[in-house]
C-alpha cells in the first residue's frame, strides 16, 4: 500500500501565541479546517506528532491533544505503530467541499436556506400586537410595582431552598396538587365554576391553554367561532392549530349566537369572554348564555370560555361563569361538560411569570393529562408551590383586593381626563371591569383621522395606546376607537397622558385642510 | 297586562341553617334553579321581598342580597315601584329545560360530550412512557438532591425580592438576555457552536422547542426522518404538528443517512441527537454528520440536532455538534444554516424546572421570535434571571463536573454489578455519556422472555427500569433490552437494584417450563 505523507498543506498552520485561544485548540481548528477543504486527504498520513511539533515551535504534548481530538471526532484513524492517517471513513468528495466552500463565500447575495413551512410563514405574517416600549396607556399593562414581590421572593425561597419530595419527584403532568385544590376552591366561590381540583390543569399561560384544548378537540380544517373584535392573543395558537376561525360580531349583550349560526351553524367551538368582552368590555347577557349553550349541545361543539380579567370587576357583582351555568342547568348531574374555561395568572399577579390553568371537563380528565405530557410534558413546577402558599396564606385574594381598588380608582380617574380633555375626539363610558377602556373615536375624528393614524403619531410622544380596528378581523366591520390601558399609569401620568394625546389629536386633525 | 304572581314554587324554597352556604346563596342557587328548570316562567312576578322574608323566615336584607344578584345575573328584571319579575330576555322554551335535565339525569349511562378531534384521541392514544412512582433504573432521572438548591433558593430571592426594571418591564420574547449570553458562551466554548446569543431562544422545555420548530419550519404532511430506535418525548411535538415521522434505523455510527435516502429522500428534516443516541448511545461518526450536511444541503432540508444529555460524557471528548461543524464547513461565512439546535436544563439543573432552548439560524431569529409571540408570547421569566446568575458565578458549571464524577462512578458501578449479578441475562458495555445504560437480552433471556413483560414483572419490585422495544416504532425491528437509569440511584441501591432484578429474571425464566 502507497501512503502519501504530503506536509506541503501543514506548512499552512500557524500558530499564533497572542490569540487568547490555546495552542492545541488552534493546531486542532486548523487541522480540521485543511480536512474539511480538501487539502488534507483521505488515507493522506500525517507526519509524526514530535517532527510537528518541532516544526510548530510547540510542545509535543499540544499536538498530541490535538491529535486525541481529532481521532474522537473522526478526522483522523490510528494505526498502531504505522501512523496518523487522514480518515478514509470520510465522504470521497471531501475535495469538492474547498470548491463549494470558496464559492459560497464568494457569493454575493446570502444563500437563504430553507426557510419557513406555509404555516410557519402565515404565523411570522400575521399582524403583530402593538408592543410599545412606554406603559402609558399600553393595554394589558399591570401595576407590576404594587405586587408584594418581596412576599413572593420568601415564598419562593421557602420552596427551593430544601424542596420538598412531592415537588422533586413525580410531578403530576397537570401541575402541583396543593396548587390546584386552591385554584379550584378559588373558582368554585369566586366564579361559580362547579369543578373538582381533578379538574384543574395548569399551563405555561392563557395561549399555551388554548393551543392545548385547539389540537386536543379541534382537528385541522375546523370551524371555530372567535368574537369580532376579539383578543388577538388567541388568534395565533388557533391559526397554528390549523383552527379556520369565523369571526361572529359582538353587540352590547356578547357574542350574537343568531350571527354564529348564520355564519357557521356547524362550527365546532366557541371561543368566548363572557365575563368581560375583549376589547369591548360587554358582559354576556344570561339570555345569549343560554342559547349559546344550547348550540353547543344541539351541535355537539365546545365552548372555550376566557374568563380574561375577570378578577378585576369595580360595579355590579360578577356573574357567574359560563361553566358553572352550564353544571346547574344539568342540575349538578353527571352529563359531559360542553365548556373548558380558560384562565391566567398573568393580570393578577404579574405578567412576566406566564402561568395558567384550565378547568376541562371531568370525563376528559385522564385523556387530556395523557395526551399533554406527550405533548410538552408538563408546566414548570418552579412556580407552582410558591403560588399554592401564597394563595392559602390569603395573599393572593388581598392582592386582588387591593389592585381591584387601585384598578377602579384609575378608570375613574381616566374617564375623567378623556372627558375633560378629549371630549372632541374620544367618547368613552365607564367599564364595569378589566384594566383598559376602549374610547371610541367621535364622529368629529373620525372624518379627519384613523384610529391607526392617531396611534403611530402618539407612539412618538411616548403613548402607547392600541387602535381599536386592529382587534378586528373584517376591516368593513372595524370600529375606530383607542384601548387605553390605564393598570401600569399611575393617576399624574393619566392626566399627563390625555393632555399629550389631546395635542396629538389636535395636530392631527387641524394640520389638515 | 295581566301578570301573574304565583308562589306555589316557591314553597320547594328551604333554606337550612345548618348548611354552610350562607342563606342568601342558598336562596340564590334556589331561585336561579326554579328559573332554569322552569318552574318559575319568564314574565311572572315574584312576591315581594317583605312577605318572602316573612314566609322564609329569614331577614329582609338577605332575600334583597339574593335578588340583587340575580337580577344582576338576568335571571330577574326589575321594574320601579312595579315589583320583580322573572326575565322576560330568557329563552321561550326554558320549559324544556326541566324535561332536559330530569331525562339527562335519569339516563343510566353517560353522555360523551364532544369528545377529542382526530388528532387529538391519536394523541392521547399514542404509547405512553413508562412513568413509574420508585426511582431505581427509571432511565432520565437525575439526582436531584445533589443540585445545590440552596444557592439557587438564594438566586431565586434576590432577583425577586426587588425585580430589576428590565426583568418586569419589555421582556424579549426570545427570552432574558444575560441568560441567552451566558447559555451562548456555553454552548461556544463546550458544545462547539457558532452562534451568537440572538439567536438563542428560551423555551419551556425541550419538547416545546420541538413543537415550535415543528410548526415553523414543516407544515402538515410533510415528513421527518426520525431516529428507530428514538426518544419518544419529541414523538408527541411531531406528531400533533401533523409531521409524518419515517424511522430511520440507527447502527453505531447513528443514523443511518443511506438508509434515510432509500425511505425518504425527500423528507424536510431529520431528527437526530449525534452526540449521544438515545436510546443506543452512538456517536455519530464524522462521515455520517458530513453525510447528513450534504443531504440536507442537496434536498433544502433542515436538520433538529437534539443535543440530548452531551454534559455528561465520561470518556473520550466530546465531539463538536453539528452545528458547529456545518459552520466550520462553510468557513464561518454568511449562509444560512440549516441545523437548529436543541437542548436542555432538565437533566443538568433540576426536570421539573423545564427550561431550554434552542439555537436558530442567523437569518431566522426575527421571524422565529414573531413567530413564538404569536403562538405562546414566551417562556416565563421566573428562572432565568437566576439561572444567569447561577451560570455567571459559576454554579452551572461546577454543578456539572461534580455530576459528571458522581454519574460517571455510578454508571462503572452498574456496569460492574450487572456483570455480577445479571450476565445470564444482561449483555452490557459501558456508554461514554448519558444518565442510562442499555442493557441488551442476552440470546438465553430472549428465548424465554420479553424485555416488556420484565419490566412489568420488575415493577412490582419497585424497579423502573424501561423494555428497549418500546423506544422503536417498528416492531419488527425492535432489538430487546432494558433502559437502566443510574442518575437517581446511590451505589448500594445499584447492588441491590441489580440483585433484585435478577431475582426476577430468574422467577421469570425458571417459572416457564
Amino acid at each position: 500500500m502507497a501512503i502519501r505523507t504530503t506536509n506541503t498543506p501543514l506548512l499552512e498552520i500557524e500558530l499564533n501565541r497572542l490569540d487568547e485561544k490555546p495552542l492545541q485548540k488552534q493546531l486542532f481548528n486548523q487541522l480540521r479546517d485543511l480536512v474539511l477543504k480538501g487539502r488534507l486527504q483521505p488515507g493522506e498520513r500525517l507526519p509524526s506528532t514530535r517532527y510537528l511539533a518541532k516544526e510548530l515551535k510547540c510542545s509535543r504534548n499540544t499536538v498530541l491533544g490535538a491529535f486525541d481530538q481529532l481521532l474522537a471526532e473522526g478526522y483522523l484513524e490510528g494505526m498502531t505503530g504505522s501512523g496518523t492517517y487522514i480518515s478514509k471513513e470520510l465522504p470521497d468528495d471531501m475535495g469538492d467541499f474547498a470548491n463549494y466552500s470558496q464559492k459560497r463565500s464568494g457569493q454575493e447575495e446570502q444563500q437563504e436556506g430553507p426557510g419557513f413551512s406555509k404555516r410557519g410563514r402565515e404565523l411570522a405574517a400575521m399582524e403583530k400586537r402593538v408592543h410599545r416600549s412606554h406603559p402609558t396607556f399600553a393595554p394589558g399593562t399591570t401595576d407590576a410595582g404594587s405586587f408584594p414581590f418581596p412576599l413572593w421572593a420568601r415564598s419562593l425561597a421557602r420552596t427551593w431552598r430544601y424542596p420538598k419530595h412531592d415537588i422533586l419527584h413525580n410531578p403530576d403532568p397537570c401541575g402541583y396538587i396543593p396548587l390546584r385544590k386552591e385554584i379550584a376552591n378559588y373558582l368554585r366561590v369566586s366564579r361559580g365554576l362547579s369543578c373538582s381540583w381533578h379538574q384543574v390543569m395548569i399551563t405555561s399561560g392563557a395561549q399555551q391553554a388554548v393551543d392545548l384544548m385547539a389540537r386536543l378537540l379541534l382537528d385541522s380544517g375546523d370551524v371555530a367561532w372567535f368574537e369580532e373584535p376579539g383578543y388577538p392573543g388567541l388568534r395565533g395558537p388557533l391559526h397554528s392549530a390549523g383552527v379556520k376561525m369565523v369571526p361572529v360580531p359582538v353587540d352590547e349583550e356578547g357574542l350574537s349566537v343568531t350571527e354564529g349560526k348564520r355564519l357557521a351553524a356547524k362550527a365546532r367551538m366557541a371561543v368566548v369572554s363572557p365575563s368581560h368582552q375583549y376589547p369591548l368590555g360587554a358582559v354576556m347577557s344570561l339570555r345569549r348564555r343560554l342559547e349559546l349553550l344550547d348550540w353547543a349541545e344541539e351541535n355537539n361543539a365546545w365552548i372555550l370560555e376566557d374568563d380574561y380579567e375577570s378578577e378585576f370587576r369595580f360595579s355590579g357583582k360578577p356573574l357567574s361563569s359560563l361553566q358553572g351555568l352550564e353544571s346547574e342547568r344539568y342540575g349538578g348531574g353527571k352529563q359531559a361538560s360542553r365548556v373548558v374555561y380558560l384562565g391566567s395568572f398573568s393580570k393578577v399577579l404579574f405578567h412576566v411569570l406566564r402561568l395558567g390553568y384550565l378547568v376541562v371537563p371531568e370525563n376528559l380528565v385522564e385523556a387530556v393529562a395523557s395526551a399533554r405530557t406527550l405533548m410538552d410534558e408538563r408546566s414548570s413546577l418552579l412556580a407552582q408551590p410558591a403560588l399554592a402558599d401564597f394563595m392559602a396564606e390569603g395573599h393572593f385574594s388581598s392582592h386582588i383586593r387591593r389592585m381591584r381598588r387601585v384598578y377602579g380608582e384609575r378608570q375613574q380617574i381616566l374617564v375623567e381626563n378623556i372627558n375633560r380633555y378629549l371630549s372632541d375626539y374620544l367618547c368613552v363610558s365607564p367599564d364595569a371591569a378589566g384594566l383598559h377602556i376602549t374610547a371610541y373615536l367621535t364622529e368629529f375624528a373620525k372624518a379627519k383621522v384613523s384610529d391607526r393614524a392617531i396611534v403611530e403619531l402618539a407612539d412618538k410622544k411616548d403613548i402607547s395606546a392600541s387602535p381599536l380596528s386592529l382587534f378586528y378581523s373584517d376591516p368593513k366591520l372595524a370600529k375606530q376607537g383607542l384601548l387605553m390601558g390605564f393598570g401600569g399609569c399611575k393617576p399624574n401620568e393619566i392626566e399627563e397622558g390625555c393632555r399629550k394625546l389631546a395635542t396629538v389629536f389636535d395636530q392631527a386633525v387641524y394640520s389638515k385642510k
